[in-house]
């Protein structure tokens, strides 16, 4: 396994991390990686399983949040009308989404068709970021075969950093990718957990900060002899959340807008050209496929113990951008630009 | 009681109205009216109660939706926020929403008082409709004892027309006002209430539409020699929604959302002057101020069912909005102009 | 050309039509389609292209509006945030969507590529609608081929009815398809064009409503002896509206909102399975690519101005729906039910 | 003048501040405050004036933004709705809303009668905070010559800290108040100005950062012999942002949705009792209340050429935050807490 931030003493606010400290800390949620990488390519899909059965006929419940929509993200109109999800959430790069989407499309129906189901209506959940710094994106080289790859390698203890959607992400000027974190969350006498995903391509290296430390202004200082700045703030990131706490679609809703507290610690602020999206899941309160009761039983968080999933939410969206850029390795680009670790400067 | 739509033998889809078809068949919601009726005005105010006890210590859960937003109405940034109604509702006239809303948050802070409790936060909900065309609104008449008088009159039995916040109201050019109606929605071996009150001031009276008769344009015909047609679309409609349903905030947002129907079935395009604002709540879920459980438990309809629901709100608020019309009596404006009621036209 | 509700002595308000009375009267903007009708599908492609000229790199200005959001849209986040259009509007079944959006995606860049740009970052635009009543769907039959027949097919004077994604749909229980209107607007001086196409698969028989002549309830009567009644209402309406008016998102974003009110008169209540989603672009205030200019300048219409286009959108809206039953041919189901047209029945 | 955090040596980005570095570097803008500081109670109402002439006649393009609902502001759906704003803004504590609202009513029917005009249909535009920690706040002591008195102190050298609506407001554990900040944007060969105005009341001690520094930490420990910590996370901030870029009413909601990012940066996870709303205006754009022509002309920055404003809106308010805490003075509170002043600790 490649390094964590916390392999550098970082930490991030005084919740305990799970286990793993990763999103697959919530019980039955699993992460899996198709990568492609080659001469003129560096992207991939990543998808996350919320469940090990079929999320089809069980639904979660679920909600979005965009803060900036200069994206392409498909699936949330339905996820924010109904409340729920419906298929596995996967990750890709910009000109893959149709193609990752119709995968998730097919590999539904056939799922169902093998638990003696129809899907007739399916709505895939697909983010993206633009890896076109690394990859020949207009070759849009995904295909089916990388979506159910993906699926199929799902397991608990997955790779960050350069890899699956992560492949060919820039983040705050250094390597980007896949990054995650996770927090416990004593509540009522129960402990629950938080983790989020992020496929992290976004920021400018000047606002790079971790924990207060300039370190974007630090690097910038190193490399003043250097030519060839990277560009701007550009990209986006797609931040994916899960938990086992019962909440209910509005309260998911409001704990995903805490992960900009998270990216705005780390420097974003969150750029015209950065699509930030997130996307959130509760293990609790599944709502059937064809419900044979009237009324179901929901349950819901008291209000205001919302207060520590707000904060885990945002503290564990600082820690998984950290750690997609520890974790990533140190990349040269077709132009020759060189997207470095983050993990040489700490 | 004035004359009701039913009265001239129109009804409206096919379930079956509550006992009185108003809001008030749902158990436990009263409506009172204050209303100001003098040489230069003719305004007031409207209040709906959704129950007997305190509703800011034991909220009612809730949600608003904005067709058009051309309005002044208060409150549903937090209802939005936490999907929980904390005050009665009310309506008046434009330039009085803050002297309502004052006099709301007065009054809950008082009877919060008397209940052994503090209210150091309110969230007035208060709705309203601009009737300048018949009365001097930047006299801003509306006083705190005025919407004092309209929860002490509150009751089952309410009436409907020229009355409260409908006192000046003008609807498709005739004369508007306070209207309600109610829908009987068996489900799952049960039978739930869902009620809509309306304050009508919207519409042009060439669109006016009883149930396909297109009553408008045949009222234009029979004024032809007449002149002074009364002015375009102008003024705005507020639709409050009441039900027992089991449901959660963002299944009352898809409810209320179906009133529109309602409101197009009668003739409004929802001109751009037209506020068109709905408030729903429910009386089932209802949510403790200070709750001592980390974890609630809330009944929610399995969402195929809502079908139901959707149907009665739509034919409630067209029902609505006709008796408003019905009820309103013959009132003459400062101009000259005189607002009919539809009744004369039946 | 198949018939239309005109040909019955059906009008629609009284605002004058364009010169097709189709969407294709905006200057610029054509429709093509791409149907598949075999033993086992009735589907297809329709694309909207806003003009002749490449969209990507001059956007138009767009928005988009959902009532009901149970559908897989594809696109709308995008056009929500940046307000503007890039690619051509395509509509399809609801397992298509990936596909069709992964087309265009294809298109675009290799349409960049022809005219000397990049096009690294796309924002296909997918409408649905789910024709599994008539076509198994499961199969998923549409390829990039029809997407780009579709388009090269375009025309102004395009099929409505059982053509393109409309091969499969159904409205209010009888067939539904593609149908389209127009409206003119004499506006300060000059006359501007808004249109409206619709993909119509919503709505139960019940509710059909034609200019207030409930003819749904007429069909019902006159088939009483004959069993196996079409199902209730589910399905989606996809609605695009193109203007040459001078607005901008925001206005646009109001301008769709009316075409509810269209909908609602012909009987719809915005049922739980229907999808209600409405797109629109102006072909003014066209937004460069790539701008050299650091401030542009926009034409808006005088926001009181918006009447006239409101009503428009409503009236278009409404002529579309039965446009497109009248267009649409009788239909035998797998399971052997017959969806009929409408114009039988008038 | 009080202190502010440039004192402190304390920067903030690295565009530069305007003149005051406070929102009346926006030419024509202006802010006034009435305080109440009396044995019971430290509130009172601040005002920001867009503009010397009838704001009413000629509106400010404008628009809103909601990260936490959870509070009572009103005005915010007509200026989403139609992008203006047509009164000052004012900010006073929770339980007074409708009271301040009720006065720019008032005023504003009074100052349109004035300028010859009648304002039949006011919007009030109004913020609050709760600050009952330190006001008793049930008294709701402000009144209408409070709300006048503001407006007539109205100036471009005005006072921040513990005046106005910020007299009573507690921010990060310590002793919030009023506080901004401005930044100067050079783009297409001008100079343009957006400033920004907080009334800060939101966060806890424990987070509050300064510029990396973790301050709130070492307050924390400094004190921890002393009992009685202060409570967490309550109340909300209010952010008014103005500026004189040309933008629009889609292009000003982007820009306000990046003062979220400043917020986070000095710590606020946007907790759940922590309304955070954020109203902006630009003075460029402005809106007739009777326009003569049926098309106007707005001029809009090239969407990229967001990214210098997005970056100001977030440093200025991060800055606004920190001044607001640098200004406030040491406030002891009824049961005794000490409310320090952030200045104590620089």
């Amino acid at each position: 396994m490649s390094a964590r931030i916390a392999d550098y003493g970082v930490r991030v606010g005084r919740l305990k991390p799970g286990e793993l400290d990763k999103i697959t800390d919530v019980p039955g949620v699993t992460v899996g990686h198709a990568t492609i990488a080659d001469a003129r390519h560096r992207t991939g899909v990543t998808v996350i399983l919320p469940c090990e059965d079929n999320v089809f006929l069980r639904k979660m419940t679920a909600a979005g949040f965009v803060l900036n929509g200069f994206g392409k993200t498909q699936g949330l109109v339905q996820v924010g009308e109904l409340g729920t999800l419906e298929t596995p959430i996967a990750l890709t790069n910009t000109l893959n989404v149709g193609l990752v989407s119709d995968a998730l499309a097919s590999y539904t129906v056939r799922r169902c068709e093998r638990d003696g189901a129809q899907a007739l209506s399916v709505n895939p959940v697909v983010g993206e970021c633009n890896d076109a710094r690394l990859n020949a994106i207009a070759d849009r080289p995904v295909r089916e075969k990388h979506v159910l790859a993906a699926i199929q390698s799902a397991s608990r203890d997955f790779a960050e950093g350069c890899v699956g959607a992560g492949a060919g992400t820039v983040c705050h000027g250094l390597k980007g990718g896949i990054g995650s974190a996770s927090r416990l969350l004593p509540l009522g006498g129960k402990t629950y957990t938080l983790g989020v995903l992020v496929q992290s391509n976004h920021g400018t290296l000047e606002e790079l900060t971790v924990r207060g430390r300039r370190v974007g202004e630090e690097i910038l200082r190193a490399r003043r002899k250097r030519a060839g700045e990277p560009p701007c703030d550009q990209g986006s990131i797609m931040i994916v959340l899960a938990t086992d706490l019962p909440l209910d679609s509005r309260q998911l809703g409001r704990v995903l807008r805490r992960c900009t507290a998270g990216l705005a610690r780390c420097g974003s602020y969150f750029g015209h050209g950065s699509g930030d999206v997130m996307i959130g899941f509760t293990t609790e309160n599944r709502v059937p496929h064809n419900a044979t009761e009237a009324v179901l039983t929901r349950r819901v968080l008291a209000e205001p113990l919302l207060e520590l999933p707000f904060r885990a939410a945002a503290d564990a969206t600082e820690e998984a951008v950290l750690n997609s850029l520890v974790a990533a390795q140190e990349t040269v680009a077709p132009d020759g630009t060189v997207y470095e670790s983050l993990a040489k400067y700490l």
